[in-house]
């Protein structure tokens, strides 16, 4: 997922609710990380001493409930509508069907070795719980670059595209420029003393690379024209992009997305597609994992719970019972299942906003790489598809695959609704723009609109659609059925698969407190009782 | 190599220059890079003739300029003085030997699969001959990672470490605060539009993540503080590290070095080493190469040149002919040879100044990644060791090599004239800075003072010490000599491996050129005596 523009504004937007947080934060003595290990879900191994848990959905968050649950002594059974595990953690290779819940289809013919990862497909230095579950479960990773300077951004079609690079570094070089005519006229004398000043101006020649006189007329950071004599001449800085040009909102983007935790060097991905992860979940959990099982029907009973399943493979229904069960189905999937939850609960999950998103990718030969030297990162343009992302697996190889673009936000549906070949036509302009007379070489396309994938019908929970207290409710348990899954997570940095994952270690832990605690209290009434028999 | 303070402010310094260079391309018709591929050295393969040349040196100059001469259709023999190729380009291992020009002596001890790059460590990816090279000889390539924004940074002692993208958000957020605060006062009437005023006002919002009174405030996007409770519980910023603290010129290096277009994202380097590349070209030239031939004399015939040297296996001195000769022998080392240059070239030989540097690494367990999320980069201190730099290859591994510190520029040759033992220590004194607790983790130190290896005596020529004419002149050939390396290369982009491939070519073109066009001579010498005999 990549930053929208609705979402850089929602974070500006967010800055007192941001500074109240950390005020309060501060208020309860959290500071920043400590820089020592995170701790591992420390449950007993016989903390459920067999206690049985139906687990729902084997995205990330089903996939760890049930792989923890099963370590701290219970008995797990996790049921999957599919008949693969990973949920929204889905790498497509040749071969593959892309089924729609409209009924169109597409089967993917991109080159055996190529593959693409339609939902989560970055994963940031900060996700210690997902990057600690990749350690132990022996997947290899490999870096993922986010940002590149060679990249292309174009926020205006009028004009050529430039790199990222420039953007940048252009954008640095003009605000240091007015900065420091501002401060050369005492416009700032009140808040800065005089060495301020003087340490200020030397620091912004730097900063912004400006002349001696404190003026902003290009720099070698921006980019450098190419000599045709000898190799060894100095080139020079290219003319500096106005600062008009740079204002853009477009150019939001390029110049910032690389600066948020969650999108910050150094990022991963795992060696050979995004599912490397939930395969490996799946190799240590082949016994508990029942795929082809579609909930239709959740029962509380006295003493646990009954949920009914249909077999996809036979096609009869099945009941299965537990003590307990963690639902990790996308809340508003679980909205319309025949559930006797309360009202409230009910209430709640039909709140719960499901994004839109449509990613649409291409094989082509890498000529981001041999022609332009782009190597992984994203291009911006001011074009329905937004966005060119280029791979960061097999640098240097022959054929790669480009995503063009990755549409999210407001106007997702409307892109996502298009037939194919509008989209692949849109896609492709976007490439024409950037890189003027290759999409010719693009083939093989192929879009993921995850409103119409079944059993997700979305590519998140849209968090700020979603009203805090109904989120709050979900948090809870309800009776013997606890939920889980990253839209039930209200942070801004921890999204994604480490959110699916935290939460399910939240509710495993809950839990397995509970277990516990109901033993320890049967214990001592029975200890009571031989105290003090017959009181 | 990494940016020196120095650099950074000869970058600076240099800005009158650059302008100029860059006004003097942009008359020539030189524009920005073309996206198209660099064009290969399209020498034809019957250029050479048979025609012999003897290169000397086979660091990546000496071996580009064999492989290409060979290519051309020339006889070459390669003399190289050390037991082995690759020359600065050299991959340190598991009992290697170290041996120092005082008589110093260290043997690696790091264990097996780990490896230090003690000379180039980094390939941008605007080093299209030598990735180019790296594709043709089959060289894999991992990413490089040079700048994270996990790293530390300690500029002052005083106070504690913080992060790299705590310095370069909570900058970026001063500086745009005070910005704004200039354009609500009026500061900038005279150069801004009103319209401009409110566009740059926005814009400053979003570039600086600052609060609604446009005041900076602290920003996720400068690192957050751990909640305690829910691991979904929203998390608070850092408070923000004040501008006073931020100007900081032992900040620059964290602030700005990958925004130079030979340290920004995308960079690489070779699976396994360096030195895999300078091995890849030895395989191709195996047949060539004469190792263990120390130089001695060189001497200029009438008709081709002579070099004498001296074979350490047999202990004879040899001497060898051929048509032409291409030196890349480092020039202070050439300086001190016997030869029959001109005094001008002489003097100019003598002028060419070494510089010094010395890299400490040290293995260890990974501390950096499992306990700081540190993945690649560098990490600055106020140190004599300046640095960290933290490994890119086989990234969550147990064991790792960390580069602590890398000493260049002014303080280079006193560091390395210390004892082991103390800059060991000086080393490990940078660790504790940067990672109290961690210095006890590290083992099996290793010391590289380029200034002390044999054959080398030093990292790289200071190009700002050396004059522009001696330069120019060395660029020229001088009877039947050719002179190549990195150091002849007046680029502050084309820098290390790129700079001493693109040398060789040019050196190896304009020999082919004088060998077509001596034959084209002779062959019209002899047709005009068949047309006009006795004329």
């Amino acid at each position: 997922m990549t930053l929208t523009r609705r979402e850089a504004l929602s974070t500006i937007a967010a800055v007192g609710g941001d500074n109240a947080a950390r005020e309060a934060l501060a208020a309860l003595g959290l500071g920043p990380s400590s820089h020592r290990r995170p701790q591992p879900l420390q449950l007993k191994p016989d903390a459920g001493q067999g206690a049985s848990v139906l687990v729902l959905g084997a995205g990330i968050a089903g996939l760890v409930s049930a792989l923890e649950l099963r370590r701290a002594g219970f008995r797990v059974k996790l049921l999957e509508a599919r008949e693969r595990v990973g949920g929204r953690t889905w790498t497509l290779r040749n071969g593959d069907r892309v089924d729609y819940r409209d009924g169109r289809s597409q089967t993917v013919q991109f080159d055996q070795g190529l593959y693409f990862n339609a939902g989560p497909a970055r994963i940031p230095s900060q996700h210690r719980t997902l990057l600690d579950y990749c350690a132990e479960l022996g997947v290899p990773l490999e870096v993922l670059v986010n940002s590149s300077h060679g990249a292309q951004v174009r926020p205006d079609l009028a004009q050529p595209a430039f790199t990222v690079g420039q953007a940048i570094n252009d954008a640095r070089g003009h605000l240091a420029g007015l900065l420091a005519t501002a401060v050369k006229r005492d416009a700032l004398d009140d808040v800065l003393s005089a060495e301020e000043r003087t340490r200020l101006l030397a620091f912004l020649q730097v900063y912004g690379d400006l002349s001696q006189e404190l003026a902003y007329e290009g720099s070698l950071r921006s980019g450098h024209g190419e000599s045709q004599a000898h190799p060894g001449a100095l080139p020079g800085s290219l003319s500096p992009v106005s600062l008009e040009r740079l204002l853009h909102p477009e150019l939001w983007g390029a110049l910032l997305h690389s600066e948020f935790p969650e999108f910050s060097a150094t990022m991963f991905q795992p060696v050979g597609g995004m599912d490397r992860i939930t395969d490996a979940f799946y190799q240590r959990l082949r016994e508990q994992v029942q795929l082809g099982a579609e909930v239709r029907r959740i029962r509380q009973l006295d003493n646990g719970v009954a949920v009914t399943w249909h077999d996809h493979q036979s096609g009869l229904e099945q009941v299965e019972r537990a003590d307990y069960l963690v639902a990790t189905i996308p809340l508003p999937l679980l909205a319309r299942l025949d559930t006797d939850f309360s009202e409230p609960v009910k209430a709640a999950l039909r709140e719960a906003p499901n994004g839109k998103a449509t990613k649409v990718a291409w094989q082509s030969p890498r000529f981001w790489e041999t022609d332009y030297r782009i190597y992984g990162g994203l291009s911006w343009v001011e074009h329905p598809a937004r966005l060119l992302w280029y791979p960061s697996n097999d640098l240097n190889t022959r054929e790669g695959l480009v995503v063009a673009g990755y549409v999210t936000g407001d106007d997702a549906q409307a892109f996502g609704e298009q037939p194919f070949d509008a989209q692949f036509r849109a896609s492709s302009e976007a490439v024409e723009l950037l890189h003027p007379g290759y999409s010719t070489q693009l083939r093989h396309p192929l879009a993921v609109s995850w409103e119409q994938i079944p059993f997700s019908e979305g590519p998140w929970l849209e968090r700020d659609r979603f009203a805090a207290q109904a989120s709050a409710l979900l948090e809870e348990p309800h009776g013997r059925v606890y939920f889980a899954g990253d839209g039930l997570v209200q942070s801004g940095v921890g999204i994604w698969q480490e959110s699916a994952a935290n939460s399910a270690r939240h509710a495993v832990a809950r839990l397995a407190e509970r277990v516990i605690e109901q033993r320890q209290k049967a214990q001592a009434g029975v200890l009571n009782e031989h105290i003090n028999p017959g009181a």
